[in-house]
This record gives C-alpha cells, structure tokens and sequence, in this order.
C-alpha cells in the first residue's frame, strides 16, 4: 500500500485525487474545513469515481477528517487540492504539523505557489525540513456530482511540474514514478509559473466581456472571443514571453501552444480559440464579475507574473494595466502575490533563480 | 459687421457655427480639405441652421474654400472646429498664414490642446503673436443632414474656455463678448483640459463593453452602463480630482457634475449614468472599436491627462492603465499629446503652471 497520502481539500479535484489515489492502491486521507462534507464522505467511506479515468469504481478513504493534523500525520506526500487563494492560510494551517522529510504539492500551483508557500512557513516559524511542488494545471477534468461521486470528463497524460527549489526534482519525481508519473517534475517553478494559461486566458478577456457578463447574458466564453479580446492576450503573452526570455527559458508562444495541444487552426490568438471548437463548446461565460476568472487569476496568477517581472527588471505594462482595471472594479479583491508579499524585496533575479533552483 | 471670422473645418460644428456668426450679422469664412464639401459650400452661398438654436435660418459665408491662407486672412478670430486628431497637422498648415493679433481657439480642446499648437507653431518657427485658446466642449449638439443643411438639437447656455495663457482671458474674451458670450473664459487651459468629460466617461467605458461592440450587439451607450464601468469611471475621476488638486483647482466630483448637469438622482457614477434618461435616451453604442471614443479620445485626452500627472508627480494608475489596455488593442493608435510631443520633458509642475496662466 505504501505510506498513506493526505489529500488537502475536499472539492471537486480532491475529491477525484481520493478516489483515483485509493483505486490505484493507496491508503487516503483527506482534510476539509467543511464538517458535512468530511461527515459524508466518512458515512460512504470512500468515493465513486466515474467517467474518463484510467480507474473508476469505489475509492476507500481511510480518514476524512476537519483534523488537519491528523490527516497529515505519517504521510510522505501531502497533495493540495485547492483554489490558491487558500494556499496561504493552509500554509499557515498547516505549519504546526509538518515533518521532516514531507512533500507538499500544491495541485495547481497557480504561478509562485510554492514561493508564497514556503514564505508563508517560515514567517510561522516553521523549521521542518520538507520540499514544496508545484503543478501547472489539474490532473482531472471533473466535477463532483454530489459529495462521494465524482465525474471525470478528462485526465491528462502529462503536466508539468517542479520541486521548488527544483533540485529536487529528480528525488520528488521518484517518489510519484509509481503512482502519478503524469507529473513531470522538470525545469523549475518559474517555468511551471509562466505555463499557468489561466493567468493569460482568464482576467484579461473577462474585463472585455464585462458589460455582457454584467447583463447577464448567455453567451460561450471560449468559443465568443473577439479580435480585440486576442490581441490583448497576444500582448499579455509578449510579456510573457519576455519573462521566459529572462529567466532563460524558451517558451511556446500562446498561439503556437494551442496549435499543438487542441485540435485547431489560424494565425492569430482570435483565430486559434474560437476555432478549438471542439475543446470549448459548452464552457459558458460569467454571469458576475466576482469569479475564479478574476478574484483568483489576478491576485495569485498575473500579479505572480508582475512579481517576476518587478525581480527581474522586465516591464510588464499590459499585466500591470490589467492588473491596476481590475482592482478599481472589484477593490476587495486579494492582494496576492506581490513582491512584497512573496518576501521578494531586495532579492534580484540571480538571487531568485538560485532560490528557484539551487534552494 | 466687425471683422470677418474663419472657421476651420466644414464638418458638423465647423458648418452649424457659420450659419450661426452669420446669422448673427458676421462675415464668415470657412475652410475644409474636402473639395467636394468646399464646392457644394460654395455652390449653396451659406448654411442653413435649423432646430433649437438662438437664430435660424439661411446663413450666408463669404468664402468657402481648400486655400486655408485665403479663408485666415484679414481675420481676427479663428475657430478650429476639427476633432482633436487633426489639431496638429492643421497647426503645421496654419502655421505660414498666422499674422500677429490673431486668435485662435480650439472647439473644443480636448485636453492639452493649445499646449500642443503652441507648440506645434514653435516647431514650424511660427514667430506671429498670436493667442491660442481653447473650450472645454462644443457649442452646439448638432448634426450636418447633408452640407449646407445643419439641424441643432441643443445650444449651450455657458462652457468653459481658457487662453493659453490665461493672462489673455480678459482680452479674449472681450472680443468674444458681443459674438459668443457662451464661451466663458476664466480660469486656464488646466482647468478646462479636466473639465473634458469625455476623458472620463469614453475611452474606459467603451473597452468594458469590447465583447458587445464587436459582436455587433444593439445598445444604449450611457443607458446600458454596468455597476463596473461605473466603479472604473470613478477611479478614473478619483484620478482627475487628484490631478486638480495637485494644480489647485477645486474640481466637482463626476456624480456632482452630473447631478448638476442632468435631469438625475443616485449615489454612484453608475446610478446617475444610467438615471439620465431624458439626457441620454438614444445615444446608441459602437458596432466598432475604432471610433472617436477611443481613437480620439485615448491620445488626444487620457494621455493628456496622464502628461499633467507626469509633469506635476501625480501617480496616475488606472489612467495609465486604460491606455495600456486601448493601446494593446489598437496598436496603430495615435501616440498623442505626451509628455514630450507637448515639449514638456524637463517642465515641472510650477513651470507649467505658470506657462499656462502667465505664459
């Protein structure tokens, strides 16, 4: 069985890791802050995994508890399964608890999830000697019928990912061979930032869309783009791009990216995702500004990508100006991953780097 | 018959001012670069004005003509009726046929807009002693049927304008006093560049509604307003008041103005804009991106107002902003009235000042 792994959040995709983890042969725990959801989930003893995975059928979880403690205790992988606007105060939940020799894994990481993270930490004073991960991108497409019963409508065969700092990829990736190869631990946690396409795909067409959300209108958020709704994202991916530049990573650009992963055609941004018919037919629009597109894509995605560029003295005006649109309409929104926040001021993109790669 | 009077620009202001002056017993002479406009001009002898204006009727012009130094000649004033894009190439072109004792006043400004004649005419090394002066908006709201046939659907009681400097007001307005005493001439260009509500309630407006422009949607631009663009509006003017107090000037809010202004009750921007019915009912939105309200109004106005926040140190954030995101959509953009196209780099605040009040 190995050891037993925690699961951290009892969503959608923690859920879809419980049950997948289990029928694969693991022993499960999983933690929520929800009494009725960590009640149900006892009284079924498991969950029912359905649709396209490699495993379906009943998934046994040992222990579903609101005990964070207990949850995590013995287990070498800990995965959070969570939006990251929670990622920082589950640091902080989570600080008292872990041990020597624990891995977390932030499922996705949103961009510089593990750096807030592990700052997060050691601002709890936490001096356990563990490795934080970070993914791109959910393993699972799918959604949780009711609490125990999850649909997978798709699985990926493979996501980046990577150790921060990521020397220790190789000793993460080993620990996961068995289990979840799709996770590639490879290059490091900037790259695995700079892969996260919600930041590209999510605040900045939102904005464009707003008088039609507003009006709650029907309409496909995908397959409805604009060409001016492209070309703000075309330039966004320049800065994207630029950061990769400096960082010394060779990036896709945006367009080129969904060439090779969906199925569909054309020369622009515009063209390329209201051509991807087949991947986005059904994904409807917003009905209110204050969603996961923007509460959660600006503070911990876009704001993650200013705070790269601020480290590395990159401009990043259109993620700024997104930013800065954002914030005057939906004030309450989070800070998130400022430099500041991150415990980046004063370290210098040599300094990040060394802290992204060498630790 | 007092001196004769040219217009510059034969489009819908250009014409409703000529039947106006002449109606009111000036001798009028008009300018456009359309040749067929000119002739049709000619051919007709005058304008006849219709609607809600003071005076009606047949309006005779004296000289309609392409020949800008025959149409500015022997006149004392000169009136640039022309969207703000078109005030520097017609600066250049005036530039050889401006004598001394001439004013020159811009319907309207924009924002900045005699900055930059005046210092267009010193790139061209005009040396004539001329007053440049502009007004906040145009006198008229009105509509050309078809040349030589202008209906006006309401006339303005007072608005503001200002010579640049405004050490010259008094003078101005003098000659303005027996012609057009609706142009109140107090204050300086400062105040009058952000009394331009276009600035306002344009550009940033009109790029949350993207998704229903370019889906060629049906909608009231004013009428249809969202709480968010209300909320962005308000930054922006948060933006303005700051900028007025930095020059000091005393401005009133946007929700004041408006509950000033209009037949309208509400607490926010978005409860007066969209409480202006009698005021706004009709007013259509863009099938376009590129229309007036950003390809006019981002350069020739927000940038202006981004210029005075730069020269006097006064942050600027969601202004800047706007122009990121316009820019990032409509690349061939105008640059507009920057900081250094207005021959303003190494000008400070109290430098500016005074060459806008003492010249």
């Amino acid at each position: 069985m190995g050891k037993p792994m925690a699961i951290i959040g009892a969503g959608n995709g923690g859920q879809a890791f419980a049950g997948y983890l289990s029928l694969h042969g693991r022993t499960v725990k999983i933690f929520d802050v929800v009494q009725n959801t960590v009640d149900k989930l006892t009284k079924l003893g498991g969950v029912v995994l359905e649709g396209h995975s490699d495993v379906t059928g009943f998934g046994k979880i040992e222990l579903a508890s609101t005990d964070i403690g207990k949850v995590m205790e013995g287990c070498e992988i800990i995965l959070v399964v969570l939006p990251s606007i929670y990622h920082k105060d589950m640091a902080k939940k989570m600080a008292p608890h872990l041990k020597d020799g624990q891995i977390v894994v932030l499922n996705p990481n949103a961009s510089l999830g593990p750096v807030e993270f592990k700052n997060t930490l050691k601002e709890c004073g936490c001096t356990a000697d563990i490795i934080i991960a970070g993914t791109s991108t959910l393993l699972f497409a799918c959604r949780a019928i009711e609490v125990g019963r999850v649909e997978v409508s798709g699985q990926k065969a493979s996501l980046s990912a990577a150790a921060y700092p990521s020397k220790y990829n190789d000793l993460v990736a080993e620990k996961f061979a068995d289990i979840l190869p799709q996770f590639n631990f490879r290059d490091d946690i900037l790259r695995v930032s700079l892969d996260n396409l919600n930041a590209m795909m999510h605040p900045a067409p939102t904005l464009l869309y707003t008088a039609k959300i507003e009006h709650e209108e029907d309409f496909q958020y995908y397959l409805d783009f604009t060409p001016s709704q492209g070309a703000l994202v075309e330039a966004l991916d320049a800065e994207r791009m630029a950061l990769g530049k400096a960082y010394g990573l060779e990036l896709r650009t945006l367009v080129d990216e969904y060439k090779n992963t969906y199925e569909t055609s054309g020369n622009n941004m515009y063209e390329v995702i209201t051509n991807a018919i087949s991947a986005y037919t059904g994904i409807k629009g917003q009905k209110t500004m204050r969603t996961r597109y923007l509460m959660e894509d600006i503070p911990y995605s876009l704001v993650a990508l200013q705070t790269m560029g601020q480290v590395a003295g990159v401009p990043t005006p259109c993620i700024s100006a997104v930013i800065t649109v954002a914030r005057a309409i939906i004030p309450e929104m989070d800070e998130g991953r400022t430099r500041k926040n991150l415990g980046l001021e004063g370290v210098d993109k040599e300094a990040f780097e060394a802290m992204c790669r060498e630790g």
